[in-house]
């Protein structure tokens, strides 16, 4: 029986405002594990509270999906910040997750860093390093989602902070095995993004941008919840894994 | 042998930014219990590590420092939010530096709302009752500062969630037991501010702007790190209080 | 001939997020003036420019609709804060949507406070007239958007600078003249809204909610484009005044 | 008779909080132009508002000083963005102060960007050329300050947008005219900065960390106010230019 891991980015909304199309709700029906917004670059407390009960009352697992201090720029605009500084924000973040969980019972999962700093923490070797020791100090157990191969990938396997690798179902690969940002409409289509995840998952290749399949590693599949037409993908992927006989399961 | 609390609200600068005299490190000497802003109000995550780390060297205890989401206003404007609102900020507030705290191998003792927020909380029923409700869940241990004879405390003692009472060292009374914000010089003077709360400690009264005797009862003492001169304010009372043989002590 | 103008608050995102339907751009085309938001409650830089470049594009009017500064509560709470600060946010807001209707060669026709603030002006007399003589002095032909009867549409009319009475096209009036909030979903259908607005327009009168007639005076009709349904809202209001022989234009 | 103008940032609060040692109101009397923070980065609008009337008081010139929208970082963080999105945003801030300054009867002198955002443009050609090229729209006669050989100043002097060349008294300089971020006592001694400016005055000179001299031309010298001992610097530097018999007075 083969088990894999599926996550999206969820209560990526701020105040009364949505991203996307606004279907956490519906999407969350279709996941193992929800990455939750922490209010920098997305997300309030109180739409946090509300996505933990979501997730929690469909028994999908969750963790804190802390970004940039960027709320305009929704994370994704790379900021040239100290090492300690973006861990210091980072800790923030997921205590104020966890707390809230924690009024509702839940324990968390997992640490996500979003967008830009996610990149940035696959590449920048002190700000990976400071964040990996902090959180073999506070919860050694908690999984770090992360790009296999990433700085920080490798930093938390030499320290033994568990991760768990992510395949983007929604994004390009080129055959050095990085993230390529095309507008490839092709692959937002959920026939195609379901036979990606498929052959991901039973055959470990995925077709890059020049043509020639790349094997890679994973332990979770990513889908994003602001690209457009989400839910279609998403709710195709599902199909395709659960008609597989693949078991969609959160990694704890 | 007496023994006494005494707090004060550290942290409270942002970014680059001081407020008040910018004297926390010296401040942090005199004092037991130190309450940290946790970044809605005041405060942002370095400093709020780096306040953390200050107490722990000199053995002060920290709890969380919530407020309203205004930082242009301090916390000090009245924000006119529903109470699950208010909560949820402030779990996401004491969850932030609990992690932070954590890092550091640091436990809270408390929380203590900030500015309007502490004055919503005395009066306001319903937010005052789902913070209380909450903290039951959360940590029925961790103690709740507030004002004696509000509605906050009130509540905290019907549910068994611990409470400190406060007595404002650098605030003028009158007969009904309420602040009354003057803007008495005199009352603010190192050596009156000492004697006020040495009275205050050995015969529980205060004088009041009416200038009578009120009857009063708390476990900790507060002053204000933003009062023009308040490093003088504090050292005066810790002296004063050292003098007297009061027993200067964090509850936990 | 019979002439009414058409508002609606337009550019009500944030970065990445929308609000209501996200349908800015389609409603344009059936109104005559836009209320931009300014940034504090709603809106960004890049927003603004976007929407002053449609509104240029179809000939609509627009006006600064400066909020409190509280972005997470849409300027729908009201905050606690001194009159000249509250006029000093304002300012900032209308120079900040001035200049950058500026660089698209766009005159600014008028001013409409947001939300709390609308309502705040409407009772409070020395934030209303500090802002009315500010007005006077920047610029003593813009337009004042506000509610007749208002504390603020009086100061205006006193001291002399020219208002614009709103009749809301998707709000409840009782026999008061005040609006009344209510989910009555009567009064969000379209034809119910259109029949509203043309039986003010025509016979100068709104069935209020104890279900007599109040005879009203206005010079624009208001609909928020964050209603649900605003769209079509919107249209059939249009269509309705366009068929009646009804002039919809702004006011400058 | 030798004339300079004289500029440092002001307005550099934010709420109750100071930065540096808080000495606008003083430092305005030594200088000719004062750079006024316009919210993003440092300043709010009623702290603009106040630093525009004292420099009224004073015969101080203004100008806008718009930053990255970083505030945490007082926009001392490179934030990678579009050129359009910073565009936007100055814009946005340039009319902020535009509009509280007109409500004073001030007219605006100029606009420097701040920090990040000042370096950002000084080598970003796509940027710059944006913003000027909307200057040239909204106000050709504005000045626009900056680096002498920057990528700015270049296009500026290349579209006619008018520029004033700045003199940095307490940053060191390169061989290659570059400013060098060191941690150089001696050139914060006042009587030296002073030295410094009087040559670079006078012969036009200023001697590199190599040891050698630089040739140089400006328009203004800048000190910046948030300098450690920032007063004594500005007073002992305005008191060698007056010795000397140059003129301190704003380009217009």
């Amino acid at each position: 029986m083969q088990v894999v891991d599926f996550n999206s980015d969820m209560g990526e909304g701020f105040g009364p405002w949505t991203i996307g199309d606004g279907v956490d709700n519906e999407l969350m029906g279709y996941i193992s594990t929800a990455n939750i917004a922490t209010g920098f670059h997305a997300g309030d407390p109180g739409t946090m509270r509300r996505t933990v009960e979501r997730a929690k009352a469909l028994g999908v697992a969750v963790g804190a999906h802390p970004g940039f201090r960027d709320l305009v720029g929704f994370g994704r605009r790379h900021i040239n910040a100290p090492a300690q500084e973006l861990v210091d924000d980072m800790l923030y973040q997921l205590g104020a997750l966890r707390e809230i969980a924690r009024a509702q019972g839940v324990h968390l999962q997992h640490i996500k860093p979003h967008g830009a700093l996610y990149m940035h923490l696959a590449r920048d070797e002190e700000a990976a390093r400071l964040l990996v020791e902090n959180l073999r100090v506070i919860e050694p157990e908690l999984l770090l989602y992360c790009m296999p191969g990433s700085v920080i990938c490798r930093i938390a396997q030499e320290l033994d902070q568990p991760v768990i690798r992510e395949f983007y179902a929604d994004r390009e690969y080129d055959l050095s095995g990085s993230i390529v940002f095309t507008r490839n409409v092709r692959g937002h289509e959920p026939g195609a993004v379901a036979d990606r995840v498929l052959r991901a998952c039973q055959q470990g290749v995925v077709r890059t941008v020049e043509g020639q399949d790349l094997a890679i590693e994973f332990d979770s599949i990513c889908l994003h919840s602001d690209t457009p037409g989400a839910l279609d993908l998403v709710e195709a992927t599902r199909q395709a894994l659960d008609a597989a006989g693949i078991v969609v399961r959160a990694p704890r």
